[in-house]
């Protein structure tokens, strides 16, 4: 590997606030970061040593900029593919390898690669169009995906009874058996260059069922070791399958039968992990880089009870953020604040969250309760 | 106060790895920082929103760089004050406040300042150039500290015999008794703009004799509790009758008879509090953020043993910073690398630093013994 500084360029596909909380770790390591993004006001803009406004999608914008890079990672899975697999093939590194983006960004071939591999899923289907899904007549209740693009809740869709079935979409979709989970889990794993691989201690998460994104996450879980080894396992797996470099948050259901099943994997770092910055000795920003730049990965371990809340941009207000409550819960020992940097608010945008250290776990509850009831995101 | 996001506009006097932590933390509280250094490559260039390339000690470069901007604070006490106190005047918040920085600045009225609050120091005198200082025939040995302008370990002199004297500079200084210590101690003292004050746990430093910088830190101390608890106070003492807004750092020494003499203060992040990065609960840069923003205090306990190193520049290399060792040291459990981004090293430049937690403290020494042995900066 070259030496450090100033001759590694790591370029970011998306300048979300993973991209952001990924370049706070890159600046430890002296990394240059470079950022491509749609928005010209998003959160990494000021933060890195060359901010490119474009298209993600696109073949061009993704090719020149990744042109003059070294290492390239993505944020977000929906990139332009081809554009990275011509990168790497003119030796530019791309981690997560453009074949692992490519296979996850449709969730019809993720599905498949779980089944062809003999990981353990729920049960599916995949339809062209809402046609080919109608005449199929699946017995309800089930979830339908599509295929491609969906992202923080959106393009998923429960469908139980035939009245639901006219806002079935009308895209490539996968149809899902509705498993009625016990817990929802996760296992961020991360794998470098060399072929090691370290998970993070398995975490259980809790839905805001309205706007279908993770609220509510505690970190480690207290189930069953037995339960935790298997979801460790198939995590280790799943990333030695896919023989991934980078990290890869691969979200778990834990069935009232006390299956596990793969429900869906992401090859970046991911909201399950954010009380990893804090809550763990290496968080998983700190373990992409590790992983990326070929250095042995970190110690995983937990510091503390860790439980993180997203701030969702508050139903009923649209325009210029506003934060309401910060100094109350900041008086909270513990607490640790990240805002994303936004300029606008909308309803349940993701504007930030919060992670709560406390070695009682149920303390670390209690205080997160306070902080989702007293910052509030307006306009 | 204003709301947070986009309104407020952070001001920091200098660029080097101190304005680069204190960004790391800024991104989390939404905070938009503005930074003013006369190094077109300073560490903070790319992390800011606006770099400004300046004097520090120009009154028109700061007064220029402040007037737009709703607080400043600094990284390095060497600024232009006259420019600071117009630019109070003016309803720009100024934390640490003018007259704190002017009254620092000066290690003759620092100790002057000590003196007239029966804040315990060692014995000095002041002198206007060499020639008084010889005829004073003060008794060996003593210490020689320039008034102004000393960092790092530059500007401060020992003089054992009538041979040390040739180095004796000629400039304004301070002569101190030299004291024959125990330990070397630091407490860092925040204290917010409603006054609210908190402390760090006391730290135990080890000084590399030939670069006079800190080489070596241990958090929390394991002295008595008596010991500690007068550190305490005597540290929100100086922070109370200065009536700062913002963090100081505390310089002490422990004497052989068991008494607390304060050595030197800093109004800003200092080398002494690193390791509150990883090693408290809340870090001197989030602190440093809390206070000046008037929000509540950060909890402050030590979560781990931490043991902090300076990287420092290897003698006898001096160019294009290379980095060696950070595989093998990498590959410790519970080790945080923070690399500054500077492009040329220099004997004893501070490069980064390594932070190393372990519950267990002779552990956490070790490490930090076989890191800095094995972590080498050359050309």
């Amino acid at each position: 590997m070259k030496a450090f500084y100033g001759d590694l360029k790591l370029g970011i596909l998306g300048g979300g606030q993973l991209g952001r909380m990924l370049i706070q770790e890159s600046i430890n390591f002296n990394i240059s970061s470079f950022v491509l993004d749609p928005d010209s006001n998003a959160p990494c803009k000021d933060l890195c040593e060359k901010f490119v406004h474009g298209s993600l999608t696109d073949y061009d914008a993704v090719y020149n900029f990744g042109k003059e890079l070294d290492i390239l990672t993505i944020e977000i899975e929906k990139v332009n593919v081809d554009a990275l697999e011509q990168l790497e093939k003119e030796g530019v590194k791309v981690y997560p390898q453009s074949n692992v983006i490519r296979l996850i960004q449709d969730k019809g071939t993720q599905k498949q690669f779980f089944k062809d591999n003999n990981i353990p899923t729920a049960a599916f289907q995949l339809f062209g169009n809402k046609e080919e899904l109608l005449s199929a007549n699946i017995p309800f209740p089930y979830i339908q995906k599509l295929r491609r693009d969906g992202y923080d809740g959106r393009g998923v869709t429960t469908i139980k009874s035939v009245d639901d079935l006219q806002k079935a979409f009308n895209e490539p979709s996968l149809i899902e058996e509705l498993i009625p989970f016990e817990k929802e889990l996760a296992v961020i794993v991360a794998r470098n260059e060399n072929g090691e691989v370290k998970t993070f201690p398995c975490v259980e998460m809790e839905f805001n069922p309205e706007a279908n994104l993770v609220e509510f996450l505690i970190s480690p879980s207290t189930l069953d070791s037995e339960i935790l080894q298997r979801a460790d396992q198939l995590a280790v797996k799943v990333a030695e399958d896919l023989k991934i470099v980078g990290i890869l948050a691969v979200e778990l259901f834990l069935t009232r039968d006390g299956e596990i099943l793969v429900n869906e994997i992401a090859p970046r770092p991911h909201n399950s992990g954010h009380q990893s910055i804090e809550g763990n000795y290496t968080s998983q920003y700190e373990q992409l880089l590790r992983a990326i730049f070929n250095l042995p990965l970190g110690d995983t371990r937990t510091i503390s009870n860790a439980v993180m809340i997203n701030l969702l941009g508050e139903k009923g207000f649209e325009g210029a953020a506003k934060y309401e409550g910060l100094n109350e819960a900041l008086a909270l020992d513990g607490i640790y604040l990240h805002l994303y940097g936004k300029k606008i608010t909308k309803p349940f945008r993701k504007m930030g969250h919060v992670t709560i250290l406390d070695d009682d776990r149920q303390k670390a509850i209690d205080k997160a309760r306070f902080v989702q009831n007293t910052i509030k995101v307006k306009s």
